[in-house]
C-alpha cells in the first residue's frame, strides 16, 4: 500500500515532531520507505492530501470490559466509587459481558486513533477474542488478585494465558503476568508472579501509588512504601508496567531509575477520582521512561487518548507553576514510542521508521479547530481530538478508513453493550 | 418549528440535570413549549430521535481575532508568550485579520455548540459584523488598555460601540464596557470606564487575578491587592464580567460575595500558562457566581466548551484531593444558566424554559464513546466533546444542521483564515 502526498510525522534527536512532505510504502505489514517512494500503478493507493500521518498511539492501561460501566458512577469518593459502585457489578459481570465491553473499548480506541494498548482484567481469554477479531494490537494480562487462598490455581491461569495468547493474531497479542497491585498482593503471592514473569519471559504489569491510601495501608501492613514493597519482592528484576505512580517521594525516584519498563501515566483517572498528579516531570528527568493510558473507561469515561495528551500536559504545567514545562513534543512521544517502550513493543512499533511494523494513524487536518497551522506538534496535543483521526493502519491493515470501522460492526457492539449492560443491572 | 420525539435536559430545583422525553416547539424565535406538544402537518418538523437537546452552552471570555495565532506559541512562560510572541503580531494586525479570525472562532464555536459568548478586543466593530453574520449571540466590548494618555479617546471609543451595536442582529448582539485589568488601567482610566458603564447602563468585563506576578504588581504599585483596586474604583457598583479569578484570599472571597455577575473560570487557559486553578468550589460555596470560558484561541488552542467542562471537573478534584468536589451537573449550570447570568442574558437563554429565547443544541448520542448510556449528564461532561454536536439553534434559527454550518462558509473562512495569517506573519 502506498499512501502518496501525505505529510507526516517524524522526530529529530532531540525530540521534536517536525511535519515532513512525501509517501509512505507499506509493504508485508511494514513500513518499506518513506519520503521519495518511485512505484508501479498496481500498488494499491491511498490519497493522503491535506491528512496528516502520525505512529499510531498507545494507551498503555487499559480494563477493557469496564466500557459497560462508563459513567455509571463519577464524583464519588474513590473508595464509594470502587467498593459500591464497581465491585459489586464486576462481580456479576459474565464472559458475554467481557466480550462485548472489550470490543466496545476496542472499537472507540480505534476510532479515536490507538493502535495498541495494554489491558488487565478477568476473564481475559475473552478480551484477547475480541483484540483478534478487531484487528488492534494487544498485550493482555489476567489480572491476579489474592481474594482466596488459591494462589496456585491463580497463577496457573495466568500462565495459560501467556501460553495460549502469546503471539496470536499475527503476533499482534503479546502478555503479561499482572499481579494486580501491592494492596492487593500479600507478598508469597508477589514474589510468585514475578517467578512466573521470568518463567514465562514476559514483563509484569502493575497498579503502583496510585493513592496516598495504598501509601499507608502498605506502610502499616509491611512497614515499609510501596515501591520498597515491589523491590523486595523482586518486580524490578523484571520489565515491568508501572500504572499510575502518583506518589513518590526522593527515594522511590532513586529505585525507579533502574527500572527496566516504565510508568504509564493517567492522568484523567487520577484527576476524576481524585488520586493527584504524577510528578511526570521529574520522572523524565530521572530517566524513568512515561507512557499515557487511560485507565479503564469506568474512571476516565473516554478512551480518547489526545484528552489525556492535554490533560497530561495541563496539569504538569499546573503542578509546576511553569507554562513551560511538559512541551506538546514531550507529550507526542509519551504516547507513542514511550507507551510502546514500556509495553515491550518498542523495537517493532511507537515511530514512522523504516523495517517497523506499520501502526499508521491519519489525521484530517482540514478542520476549523485546527486552522491555521503554526506548529503541527501544538495543534495535534491542544487543539486535535480522537474524532479528528480520519484513518487506522494496524499491522499493514486498514482498521479505519473515513471514520467507518472495517473489522467491527459499529451498530452491532452499540446495540450488544447496551443489552449485555441491561442484563448486568438486572443481575445485581 | 418542532423538534420531534428527543431526549431533552431540564435542572431539578436542587440542581440535577436530568434527561426527559418529549417534543420542543420553537415559535417567534422563543420556546413555546416542551413536552407533549399537539401540532399541526404545517409545521417545520426537525427528527429529535437518538439526540439529546441541551440549552446552548455560553462561552463568557473570549478574545476572538485571535484565532489566527491558535498554536503559534505554547510551552513557554507567561511572560514569553505575552511579550515576544502574542503582543508583537496583535500590534500588526487589521481589520480584516480581525473579521476573519472572529468568523473563525465563531464557526468553531457554534460547531462546538456554543451559542453566546463575551467578546473583549481591539477593532470590534469588525468582531460584531462577523457576530450578526455567523447568527452568534455575541456580547462584545472594545478592549481599553492605557497604552497613550488619550484616555478620553479611547473611552469615547468604547462609548460609541455601544451606541452601534446594542441590540443589533436581531438583539443577538449586546454590549459591555471593557477596561483591560487592574494592571492595564491606572485608577483615574478604571474609574471613568466605571463612569461610563454607569452611564451607558452596560456591565463591566475585566480581567482579574489571573496570575501571581498581577498580584505583587498591583500591591507594589497601589499598596492594595487586585481586587481592593477594583472596589476602591468601583467597579463591584456595576453588574461586572471577572474573567479568570485565579488567586484571591480570605478578603477577597468577603468582597466578592456582593458582586453583581460573577466570575469567568478559564481553566485551560490557566493551566497552559500556567497560572493556577481557581478555587471554584469556595468560589461556588461563597454565592459567587461561576461560569466557564476559553480565554482566546491562541492560549486555549480550542473553543470547545466540552474541554473547559472537563477541564474544569479534573482540576477542582486535584486541588482538593476529593472526587466528590464539582459534579457534572454543577458544570452543565456553570456552561449554561451561569455563563448566561454573568453575560447579563440570563433571563433570555441559558436553560431549555418556556419563554426564554430558543438557544438549543442537539447532541447525537448514538456513538461508542457515549455508550452505554447509565447518566446523561456525566456522559456530557466528561465523555462528549464538542464534535458530538449535530443541531445547534440560536434564537429560533439552524445555524448548524447534521454538522453542516448554514450562516458560515467554512472553507471559505479557513481559506481566508489561512492567507490573513500568512500576510500578518510577512508584517512581522
Amino acid at each position: 500500500m502506498l499512501i502518496q502526498n501525505i505529510q507526516y510525522m517524524t522526530v529529530t534527536d532531540d525530540g521534536k515532531w517536525i511535519a515532513n512532505s512525501g509517501d509512505i510504502l507499506i509493504k508485508d505489514k511494514r513500513i518499506e520507505k518513506i519520503g521519495s517512494v518511485e512505484y508501479d500503478d498496481s500498488i494499491e493507493k491511498l490519497d493522503g492530501r491535506g491528512m496528516l500521518a502520525l505512529p499510531g498511539l498507545v494507551n498503555g492501561h487499559q480494563h477493557t470490559p469496564m466500557s459497560l460501566l462508563r459513567c455509571y458512577s463519577d464524583d464519588v469518593t474513590l473508595m464509594t466509587w470502587l467498593n459500591k459502585k464497581m465491585l459489586p457489578l464486576e462481580m456479576k459481570m459474565d464472559n458475554d459481558d467481557r466480550y462485548w465491553g472489550a470490543l466496545l473499548s476496542m472499537a472507540e480506541m480505534i476510532k479515536s486513533g490507538t493502535t495498541s494498548y495494554a489491558d488487565m482484567y478477568i476473564g481475559i481469554d475473552h478480551v484477547a477474542e475480541a483484540a483478534v477479531e478487531s484487528g488492534i494490537r494487544s498485550v493482555i494480562a489476567r489480572g491476579l488478585i489474592a481474594m482466596d487462598s488459591d494462589y496456585e490455581g491463580r497463577l496457573k491461569e495466568a500462565g495459560d494465558v501467556v501460553d495460549r495468547w502469546q503471539g496470536k493474531g499475527n503476533g499482534r497479542i503479546t502478555t503479561m503476568i499482572a499481579p494486580h497491585s501491592p494492596y492487593m498482593c500479600p507478598p508469597d503471592f508477589l514474589k510468585a508472579a514475578v517467578g512466573l514473569s521470568n518463567e514465562k519471559n514476559v514483563p509484569l504489569h502493575i497498579h503502583l501509588a496510585e493513592t496516598k491510601d495504598e501509601e499507608q495501608m502498605i506502610q502499616e501492613k509491611y512497614g515499609v512504601r510501596p515501591v520498597h514493597y515491589l523491590e523486595q519482592a523482586g518486580v524490578f528484576e523484571r520489565p515491568v508496567l508501572l500504572a499510575h505512580g502518583v506518589h513518590f517521594n526522593d527515594e522511590d525516584f532513586k529505585v525507579l531509575q533502574s527500572v527496566r519498563g516504565g510508568i504509564i501515566h493517567n492522568p484523567v483517572s487520577n484527576a476524576k477520582l481524585g488520586c493527584g498528579i504524577s510528578d511526570v516531570k521529574r520522572l523524565l528527568n530521572s530517566g524513568v521512561k512515561v507512557g499515557l493510558g487511560t485507565d479503564g473507561p469506568a474512571s476516565a469515561s473516554s478512551l480518547d487518548l489526545f484528552f489525556e495528551m492535554k490533560a497530561a500536559s495541563w496539569f504538569q504545567k499546573l503542578k509546576y507553576e511553569d507554562a513551560a514545562v511538559l512541551s506538546a513534543h514531550d507529550i507526542l512521544t509519551m504516547a507513542t514510542q514511550n507507551g510502546a517502550d514500556i509495553l515491550g513493543i518498542g523495537e517493532e512499533v511507537g515511530s514512522l521508521t523504516v523495517g517497523k511494523k506499520a501502526d499508521v494513524i491519519l489525521m484530517d487536518m482540514n478542520k476549523l479547530h485546527l486552522t491555521p497551522s503554526h506548529e503541527p506538534a501544538n495543534l495535534l496535543v491542544y487543539a486535535a481530538t480522537g474524532q479528528d483521526v480520519d484513518t487506522v493502519i494496524i499491522d499493514g491493515e486498514i482498521v479505519m478508513r473515513g471514520r467507518e470501522l472495517t473489522t467491527i460492526d459499529e451498530e452491532k457492539v452499540m446495540a450488544n453493550a447496551k443489552e449485555r449492560t441491561k442484563e448486568l443491572l438486572k443481575r445485581l
